[in-house]
């Protein structure tokens, strides 16, 4: 214990966390030990460069706030957040693909008939979204939860608009007997992560820019069925390549047609032009009913 | 890079960091990335497991103060920053071996005269240290700067007495051209590692105590050597072998002698009994010098 260096001191310490009760726990921390020391190994980290990395650890967390999550937004842009996402929702071919959650959910939305509009009225192109989710095996999944948000297009979403006070671009919609699912909403904007802070000054140096391609949000959860959690985005959108979080997928990337002013899916007169979205969900098993 | 899984999400990471103007910081990135997501691999950390480490991380953010550093308290606590000094100061056998700084040195201290008491009448038993600084192959160092500090014998540094607006348990000394340095002050105490936070609270689920050794800390600076940054500890004292920090090396390890009341070393009467301390110092020369 007493004669430690740079190669020792590892050992040193997963052997003083050994009396860890839980053994996950311990299992997890050895492995951290292990590759936090093995990297500063690797790179000969130097006295200053360790506390560049002590102060930005540092400004990470003092950024964060009841509605800012600087730590995810970290996660997510080191592809932390899609390589875990991916290795905890390993599904047989065919089922939808899952992506980043990102940090503008929230559990109080609106739960709205199928065919009502969740743009609140905020301004934008008319966008009509419809879609059944399935199972695997074809089945059609009725009374399946369907949550969807979005960005304005501007590419804000309602939380991130101080004193809003309501929802806007977010709501649940319930499957009917046939599995479909369909509302109004406006096409949302690609839009840049929040970049004033540690993370975008990280981009930054790194030469990075922090925009995401244009996505709608989905969360879909059912009896019986693993919850997905996803994104569509719009072929041919911009940043497609080069999403700062790491969330597209080419199974996610899905026609948005844009229709000339006239009759709406709904049979209603449009007055300017307005897009279509049809995407269908499938569904896993969940591990009790597989 | 669209269609990512948690295998090619490493790959597509680096290459998004390929732009990297600085070629140092490119190589840590791509070190750093391949650390962090093949720890997450190897552990197959679950969803949950990510999202208690994004909430460990931000409360150890937003714990850290002017006065208080939490993300240093992790370091030290995980072996990082002793791995990371040790790989920064690897010196010829025959030197002063370094440790962590820890988070209580400050700039704002007394310069005193050789044989002044730096305890500044804080209450404990008197102690008289002296030593030699040296260089590696014998030669006495004059106008060496000795900075010593240390805790109080409740195990409290002056900065962490709020108010205090002076200096105790901290100065820093000149050698003489004998190389030599010689001060008064009393004797620290064995103290526990600020643990009312994340830390604190991570070293409990690892049922680790939060505790350091007594010891007294030393930076030594002359021209033509490399500064040393390191501690005494004393011989037979608790906790050398389970130091919280990992700061304990054999070398650095010392007899503090007990005397029974009666002569002190600067041939003042003292009515309580008394410790001295012997320490000489090896500087190892500067790369400019070498």
């Amino acid at each position: 214990m007493k004669n430690l260096n740079e190669n020792t001191i590892t050992q040193a310490v997963i052997d003083r966390n050994k009396n860890t009760p839980n053994p996950r726990l311990k299992t997890i921390m050895t492995s951290l030990v292990q590759h936090l020391h093995e990297f500063a190994r690797e790179v000969e980290l130097t006295e200053e460069e360790w506390e560049m990395g002590i102060n930005f650890l540092t400004s990470t967390g003092q950024t964060c706030t009841d509605t800012r999550q600087e730590f995810i937004l970290l996660s997510d842009t080191l592809g932390l957040s899609t390589l875990v996402i991916a290795q905890n929702h390993r599904k047989p071919d065919g089922c939808t693909e899952a992506t980043v959650f990102g940090p503008f959910y929230v559990t109080t939305r609106p739960e709205l008939e199928l065919g009502a509009n969740m743009s609140e009225g905020v301004k934008g192109i008319p966008w009509f979204v419809k879609g059944v989710v399935r199972s695997i095996t074809g089945e059609v999944i009725a009374g399946a939860k369907v949550e969807a948000w979005q960005s304005d297009e501007d590419g804000f979403y309602d939380v991130q608009k101080p004193d809003l006070g309501r929802c806007e671009g977010r709501a649940v919609f319930t499957t009917n007997e046939q599995g479909e699912y369909h509302f109004q909403t406006i096409v949302p904007a690609a839009y840049p992560i929040p970049h004033d802070g540690p993370v975008g000054k990280m981009l930054q140096v790194l030469n990075r820019h922090p925009w995401r391609p244009a996505h709608l949000h989905f969360m879909i959860t059912a009896e019986g069925y693993e919850r997905l959690v996803t994104h569509v985005f719009q072929e041919g959108g911009e940043y497609l390549e080069s999403d700062a979080v790491f969330g597209v997928r080419s199974s996610l990337i899905s026609q948005w047609v844009r229709h000339e002013a006239g009759i709406d899916p709904y049979g209603r007169m449009q007055n300017t032009p307005f897009y279509t979205l049809e995407f269908d969900f499938i569904l896993n098993r969940s591990n009790e009913t597989k």
